[in-house]
C-alpha cells in the first residue's frame, strides 16, 4: 500500500483526553476516530488490525466444529420477557421502539435469539452436540464510556453458544473452547491466564476469564509462575499475593488484568426458561444443556497495544500488524532511492507480504515518527546508503538493525517472516 | 463439511408466508431464520453465501484503491441534524434514545459520519482523492417488511464514498465504481443492467442504479440489446416497450428489477451543509467534491436465488455456492458406499474443495430434497454404482450427469470446477 494516497490521519500530538497508552495510539496514529461517547469509527489501519484478529479467531472456532453464523443487532422484548433478563438487566440495557411502538433490544449478547433458533430446529438428541458462534457488534450503555475501545458502548465481539443433550459434552467444548482461546492468545503473542471466574448478568454455573496481564487491567488476578491455577479475588477474597499457591511449590503474585474472553457453562437456566427442549434416547422432553463463550474482539485490540508499546513506540506481533513491513522513502526527489524503494515494494508486493509504503512528501524525521505509532514489526530505511548499495532494515522482533545490499533486502525479509 | 454434525436445519414443507421463491427457499433451505419481521438470523449456509459475496466485492473495491473502514451502527443525532436529513428523513428512521436522553440514530446510510471523518482529517486537496468503503449492517423501518431479504429493516451493505477536490476526479471514481460493480455482478453470473436514475433521499446530482432483471423485481426497466442505455420510468416517464432506442438500431424492451446497487455524484451537499473544507492549489477554502456509492449484500442473496433457481431447485453460481461440491451417501450402513465417500470426500477437501458431505442417517429421497435447496453446482451420488466401481457425477452448471470410476472422480471435479 502506497502511504500517499492511503488515510492514515496521525496526528503530531497526543490527544488530551486519552489516559492510558493503547488509547492515546489508537487515535493518535489513525487507528480509529471517536463518533461519539464510547462509539468509535474504525480507520484502515484500526479495520486492518480487527480483521487479522478476526481470521485467527474463525480459523481456531471452525477447527473444534464451531459453525459461523450472523445473528441481528435488534431482539424483539418478547424473547428477553421469556428468559426473565429484560427486568433484571439494568441501565446498561439500550433499547429503541419501531414506528410500530414494539420494543428491541441492542443485543449485548444473544442468548435468547439463539435459543429461539435452536428451540425451533433441534428437537433431538441426534442433533447435538451443536456449537455455534458470530463476530458481531455488540450494545452496552456504560454509565462512563472510557480507555477507547477498552469500556465502549458499541464494540465488537465473538460470542459462540453450545447445545448438548449431556453434561460431558458441554464439558468437552467448554474445554475445547479454552483450548481454542489459548491458541488464540497465543497466535497474538499475549500475556495472559486463565482464572475462575462468577458468571454475573449472564448465569450459570462454571466459568473461566481470560485475562491479559496489564498495569491497566481493571481485575486483580492471583497467579502462580508454578501452576495453572489462577483466580481473580472476586471468587477466592481469602487469598492475597505472597500466600502458598495450590500445589504448594510457589508463591501467589497479584497482577492486573484486561478481561478479554470468558466462557461459561451455562446448564439449563435459558433452555427451561425459553422451552428448550429436546426428546433424549429414551422418548423424553428434557431441556438443552447450553453454553456460551465470548471473546472480546474490539478490546484485544486495546490488550495487544497495552503489551506492544514502550513509551508510545508500537510493535505489532506479526500476526496482526496492519503491515508486516513498512518501507521508508527518505527523500521522494532522490530518483536513486525512489528508484530502490519502488523496486524493493513491487518485489515484497509480489511475494504477497504486506507491505506499506511512505512514499509520502514529507520530513523522513515525521515519518519516523509516524512509523512508531503504526508499528510495522520490519522497518527498512531507504535513504543515505543508497549510494553505497545498502538500505538499513530493522526487525523489531529480534532487535537487529543491519544494512543489506538492495539486491539481498527482499530475501532478508522473506526470512524474518 | 459433514452434515450430520453441521446445522442446515431445511423443513419439508414451504412456509406459509413466503410469497416468492428465494423467500421461500432461504427459510426452508435453513440458510436463515426470521428473528423479527423483517429481521433475520443468518444460520450457517445463509453467512458462507454472504461471506463469499462480501469477499468479491472487498477483492473488486480494493482494486480500485478504495480503503476498507468501519463504521459504528449509532450516531449521534447531532450529526444529522448539521446534514439536515434528521428532519427529512421520515419514519423509516430508527433511532434510540441513551440513558442520558441523548438521541441516536441506528444508520441506514453514513454520510454524516464519513463526512465528519475526513473534515478532520483532510484539510488540503493533496490528500485527495480519496475511497473509503464498509461492509456494514443497515437499519429501515419499513412499514411492510416483506419478501425476505429484499426488504428488510436490518440488512447488510456495502457502502463506499468518494472525496475529491475536482469534479474530474470524482467523474472518474464514479466510473470505476460503476465498473467494479459491473465486475462484481459479472462474477455472480447474474443478468442485470445499470439504469440511468434519480437520487431520492440521498440527494445529489447524477446517479445509476444496478438492476437485477427478475420478474419479482420492484422497478420497471427500459433497456435495448443493442445499446448501453437503459433506464427506469421514473427517469424517462415518455419512454415505453416497444419504441426505438437511442441508438436507433433496436426497440426497448421492458423488465422488471431488483435495484442491487446505486452509485450518486453528491456533490458538495454534505460538505456545504457540514463543513468539510479542504485548501485548494491558491491556499483558498473550497467544500470537499463526494460520490456516494451502496451495494446491497443480503440483497443480493435474494437475487441470485431468484435467478438461479427453477421451481425451487437451486443451481448456485461457482463463485458464491455454499459447497461448490455436495457429496450425497445413499446407504450409511454399506460399508462398501461408506469407504468410497469416505475417500472421496478427503481427497476433496485436501484439494481444498468447499465440499458438503451429506452423511446423515435419512433416506437418499430426503437427501436428494435437501441437496436441492443447498444448491452445489457438483454432486457426487454414492449408491449402488460402488459394486460396479462408480459414482454418479452432475455438474448443474453444463447439465452433465455421468457414472464415473471411484478413482477418477476427484480430477473430474477438480477440472469441472
Amino acid at each position: 500500500m502506497k502511504q500517499a494516497t492511503y488515510f492514515i490521519p496521525t496526528a503530531k500530538d497526543a490527544p488530551k483526553d486519552a489516559q492510558i497508552a493503547s488509547h492515546r495510539i489508537l487515535l493518535q496514529g489513525g487507528y480509529v476516530k471517536q463518533t461519539a461517547a464510547g462509539i468509535y469509527s474504525y480507520l484502515p489501519l484500526g479495520q486492518r488490525v480487527m480483521q487479522k484478529i478476526e481470521a485467527i479467531v474463525r480459523t481456531e472456532l471452525n477447527a473444534i466444529d464451531a459453525h459461523e453464523i450472523f445473528m441481528p443487532v435488534l431482539q424483539p422484548v418478547e424473547l428477553w420477557n421469556e428468559s426473565g433478563r429484560f427486568s433484571e438487566y439494568g441501565p446498561e440495557l439500550m433499547t429503541m421502539k419501531d414506528r410500530h411502538d414494539r420494543t428491541f433490544i441492542l443485543g449485548p449478547t444473544h442468548e435468547e435469539v439463539i435459543t429461539d433458533i435452536v428451540r425451533d430446529h433441534i428437537k433431538s438428541y441426534k442433533k447435538m452436540p451443536l456449537s455455534l458462534y458470530q463476530i458481531q457488534t455488540k450494545f452496552r450503555d456504560e454509565l462512563r464510556p472510557r480507555f477507547g475501545l477498552m469500556r465502549g458502548r458499541e464494540f465488537t465481539m465473538m460470542d459462540a453458544y453450545s447445545f448438548t443433550a449431556k453434561d460431558e459434552d458441554t464439558n468437552k467444548i467448554y474445554d475445547n473452547m479454552g483450548s481454542a482461546y489459548a491458541h488464540i492468545l497465543d497466535q497474538l503473542k499475549l500475556e495472559y491466564r486463565m482464572v475462575s471466574a462468577i458468571s454475573g448478568q449472564i448465569g450459570g454455573s462454571e466459568s473461566a476469564e481470560f485475562m491479559v496481564l496489564s498495569q491497566i487491567g481493571e481485575d486483580t488476578v492471583l497467579y502462580s509462575d508454578t501452576s495453572d491455577f489462577a483466580s481473580n479475588l472476586e471468587v477466592y477474597p481469602e487469598l492475597k499475593a505472597g500466600d502458598k499457591s495450590p500445589d504448594g511449590h510457589g508463591i501467589l503474585k497479584e497482577a492486573k488484568g484486561i478481561e478479554v474472553g470468558h466462557i461459561f457453562k451455562l446448564g439449563t437456566k435459558y433452555s427451561v426458561d425459553m422451552k428448550a427442549n429436546f426428546t433424549n434416547n429414551k422418548g423424553e422432553l428434557e431441556p438443552i444443556i447450553m453454553g456460551c463463550y465470548g471473546l472480546g474482539i474490539s478490546r484485544l485490540i486495546m490488550a495487544l497495544l497495552e503489551q506492544n508499546q514502550v513509551e508510545g513506540k508500537v510493535v505489532w506481533p506479526l500476526a496482526v500488524a496492519p503491515f508486516k513491513v513498512h518501507i521508508l522513502l527518505a527523500n521522494i526527489k532522490n530518483t536513486e532511492q525512489v528508484a530502490a524503494a519502488n523496486t524493493v515494494y513491487a518485489h515484497l508486493q509480489e511475494a504477497g507480504v504486506d507491505v506499506l509504503f511512505d512514499n509520502r512528501d514529507e520530513r523522513l524525521g515525521a515519518k519516523f515518527g509516524d512509523a512508531d505509532l503504526i508499528g510495522s514489526p520490519i522497518r527498512v530505511v531507504v535513504g543515505k546508503g543508497v549510494e553505497n548499495g545498502v538500505l538499513e532494515c530493522l526487525n523489531f522482533l529480534t532487535d537487529k538493525k543491519v544494512e543489506i545490499a538492495i539486491e539481498n533486502v527482499v530475501q532478508t525479509i522473506k526470512d524474518w517472516l
